[in-house]
């Protein structure tokens, strides 16, 4: 294995999987050359005439695809934990004996342990995507064969785009379909608001097999999904779990201290000038973020202004500040609970977004630049800001990267987490797994202070008359230190087990295999 | 110039402006190689952090776009006879002083003579695209100095996708746009409906500017261009004349003889039992057209059945019937009049559709093959039920392929059409310029008599008890020819001025030098 130190002044390795790797450069330092990856031209006269693309079954859409050892075959994970697809899907292909494939999915949950199984006798090689709880727990230990390979949202339609990974087959599953294959993941039992994940899939693929659970007439309106990216449509007869899939209800956090952190943070962004009309802005479907949004809604109508628009995952807080005229538009990437989807089902505000228009970096642009204010997690962060959202500091890889890199492009990131979590710190002198460089990073807010990135000189001169906890990153360190103790270091092997990549492809940084001896 | 007899029997060139070109091989006989094109990949690091891509204006667009002499320019034909754009365009190209510049336009109309004074100059080499009226003479009188080509619709995005044209900056002019250039044609003062004309444009030219004359803050919502595939946004005082963009009404003919083509056409239709619940049709927007949609809606009303869907262009005839339930869906490709744009506006169930989806023979599957019935014109038609769209007896090249040749794919094609024109008959032993194959073209209504294609035995047979006035094309001929006389052929010389493709890239025919000496 060759190793390399990247701008970022981490060890990663120049080859992953048998082709070579760039490691990062820096923020916009690497300017990609040649062209985007291009498919083969396809021809009408291959399709059936009539539009009827079914086949019987996801075996004869596989064989008629060519399925074969070492093919890489992609998923989308817009059902979540809820997922069936994937799993049958791999029992198929371990029925027909296939070896060696990469499961190239936007994002597994743990729902996808079945899949272990298949890790373990040589029908999937290795999972390149997200690695939710018992999947990373798994490759953390040594488990798979080959290199898992972590992308943001915006760096797998950056990856697609570019070849960088060639996706042989694409199984997509579709809550509604027509046998052309135009599909949405609005209505059906299995609705799951959008399709985004799958866009670059569909695009880029040599196949694409559209799996669903509700057939309908052609034409299905709207299409997220376009027939004519789609090779065969098979029927399966259920794609998933529709409580898992999506939640009844997403709810603000009761968590006292949690509740600080969100109020803390709103009343940062509104010391800091950013809540003012026609704003805009982005937080999760987590409890906290939630909390924040609350906030923000209570400061807006206080002040009378509004947001020109929101940035989704979508959820009932957010579906009603668009209701009530709080928020012109919601540019959506996933739903979260039911009246997200109803809203996207009802309301032409609330729009579809992909990752190709939010995040790609290898875009003419993409939106993720142009929200005003963002608040993501971390697991942990350090004294250079730092964050990292993979890996916990015992060196388990247990969570994805989702849109996390690709949102730290907007014009203030901040992070509300605690400043320990089970007495651990969060706040290290380094990170054990980097996945954003702290120049992108620019206030941790925590239960016992608000630490402003040095290089935000804007947001500390308009804060520093406020009565906000303002204090030095050292100092929030020094404190949660003082109550935790030192940690001890993970117990890390040489062995490179999954490698990070940064939105524009290089090589950020790499998880090793945890000691379990 | 070397030539070479195609499939059809056609004598075609087998080299177009020094680039190779395929004979036309035979309905779904071509099979394409390679991969589609594949652009430059891009990246944020190269666009405005803060999404705003406004230049000063047209020029500093141009310039930035890197415009030299013998780049491909692309346009859209969405604004018709009211377009201002193109013109304003070739102005400023010629101010710079580029030269032997290839026009790609997806159609041209009499407000483009401006045009001609470039074409001499040599600012502009050659147009590929549709030529109606004015540019259509010119050329046909030999004073282009490049050969023409004319495509389908759906064979204009084939070409791009294919990267058998590569466009080197596509201008889009946008009735509704923001600052980072998502774009749409529904609102403003030069709304057109859809912009689906540009959308190849957009997704596979190397730069692609938005010049808009109504710049909304972003997001522009819906978006129908999408932001990401673009450079430059310009503003631009007034992109077209808004009465001659989209008509204040449409109007079904009054005329008895074109009325009795239309009626003949619906009992045709209903005797053949195309008319059943759930069908679906497309027809034009000329006079005769609407006419066989109202005709279609009587019977629909009597029956007491739907069709499921509609494919436009859309007017408020179409409209009419989408909002009385006559129509559960248009799928609607360019919108004639304000009802239509109105309609595409409020209704869901008006959808976008573009070349991509309806007409790309190089997809995965189109639309066109899932249309029950489709009603067509032709400026002539042959004993072997081949038809002519673009020159007229005389041999001149006047009008433009449209999306006919791709909605020759229906399942049923119907051609209405006089049996003589200005003493002129319209059925001829050969037509003067092959469009469409006859095996493709199933039916021909004259006011003198139905001619049905002796390969549509199924549809000879469902008729053939009807009171409908059934004949063979040879006694349609020896009818108009007893009434006309036999004309002259055309004059022609040998120079070849343009080149017709068909849907799949491959040469159909080639027109000539009108001899005016």
């Amino acid at each position: 294995m060759k190793y390399s130190i990247n701008a970022a002044g981490r060890e990663v390795v120049t080859e992953i999987n048998g082709e070579s790797a760039t490691p990062f450069q820096g923020v916009g330092k690497y300017t990609p050359r040649g062209t985007r990856h291009a498919p083969s031209i396809s021809s009408c006269s291959n399709y059936p005439a009539d539009g009827n693309k079914l086949v019987k079954n996801l075996r004869e859409a596989l064989e008629n695809a060519g399925l074969k050892d070492g093919m890489t075959i992609s998923t989308h994970h817009h059902f979540r934990n809820g997922d069936y697809l994937a799993n049958y899907l791999f029992d198929v292909a371990h029925e027909m004996g296939v070896k060696g494939l990469r499961w190239f999915p936007s994002a597994s949950f743990p729902c996808h342990e079945h899949l272990i199984q298949y890790l373990e006798d040589g029908t999937i090689e290795r999972i390149e995507g997200s690695m939710n709880g018992p999947l990373g727990r798994f490759v953390s230990e040594g488990g798979m064969k080959g290199m898992g390979v972590l992308r943001s949202h915006g760096g797998r339609y950056q990856s697609i785009q570019d070849g960088e990974v060639k996706i042989d087959i694409a199984v997509i599953g579709a809550p509604t379909a027509d046998f052309f294959g135009n599909s949405n993941g609005l209505l059906g039992d299995s609705a799951c608001g959008l399709l985004g994940f799958a866009l670059g899939d569909s695009q880029y693929a040599e196949k694409v097999i559209i799996a669903t659970d509700n057939l309908v007439q052609f034409p299905c309106i709207p299409w997220q999904i376009q027939g004519n990216h789609v090779d065969y449509v098979v029927e399966v007869e259920k794609l998933g779990e529709p409580s898992k899939i999506i939640s009844g209800t997403t709810q603000i956090t009761k968590s006292p201290d949690r509740l600080l952190l969100a109020e803390l943070t709103a009343r940062f962004c509104d010391a800091a000038g950013i809540i003012r009309d026609g704003f805009s802005f982005q937080s999760g479907a987590g409890g906290t973020s939630l909390a924040v949004g609350e906030y923000f809604r209570k400061i807006m109508i206080e002040k009378g202004i509004h947001a020109r628009f929101a940035r989704g995952g979508s959820n009932k807080y957010l579906v009603a500040m668009l209701e009530e005229g709080l928020v012109d538009y919601i540019l959506d990437g996933q739903t979260f609970d039911l009246e997200g989807v109803r809203s996207m089902v009802e309301n032409p505000n609330h729009v579809w977004s992909s990752p190709f228009t939010s995040y790609n970096y290898h875009g003419k642009g993409n939106f993720a630049g142009l929200v005003d204010v963002v608040i993501l997690g971390a697991t942990e962060v350090d004294l250079d800001f730092n964050a990292n959202v993979v890996t916990h500091s015992d060196g388990y890889l247990l969570h994805g990267i989702g849109g996390w890199q690709n949102c730290l492009f907007s014009k203030t990131v901040i992070l509300p987490i605690p400043l320990f979590r089970d007495r651990v710190p969060v706040v290290k002198e380094k990170v054990t797994t980097l996945c954003g460089p702290g120049e992108l990073i620019d206030v941790i807010v925590t239960e016992r202070g608000i630490a402003i990135n040095p290089l935000r000189t804007d947001l500390l001169e308009r804060t520093k008359h406020s009565n906000l906890p303002i204090k030095s990153i050292e100092e929030l360190k020094a404190e949660a230190d003082r109550i935790c103790g030192l940690p001890d270091p993970p117990a890390l092997e040489e062995r490179v087990v999954a490698a990070i990549k940064w939105v524009d492809g290089t090589v950020m940084d790499v998880v090793r295999k945890v000691n379990t001896s």
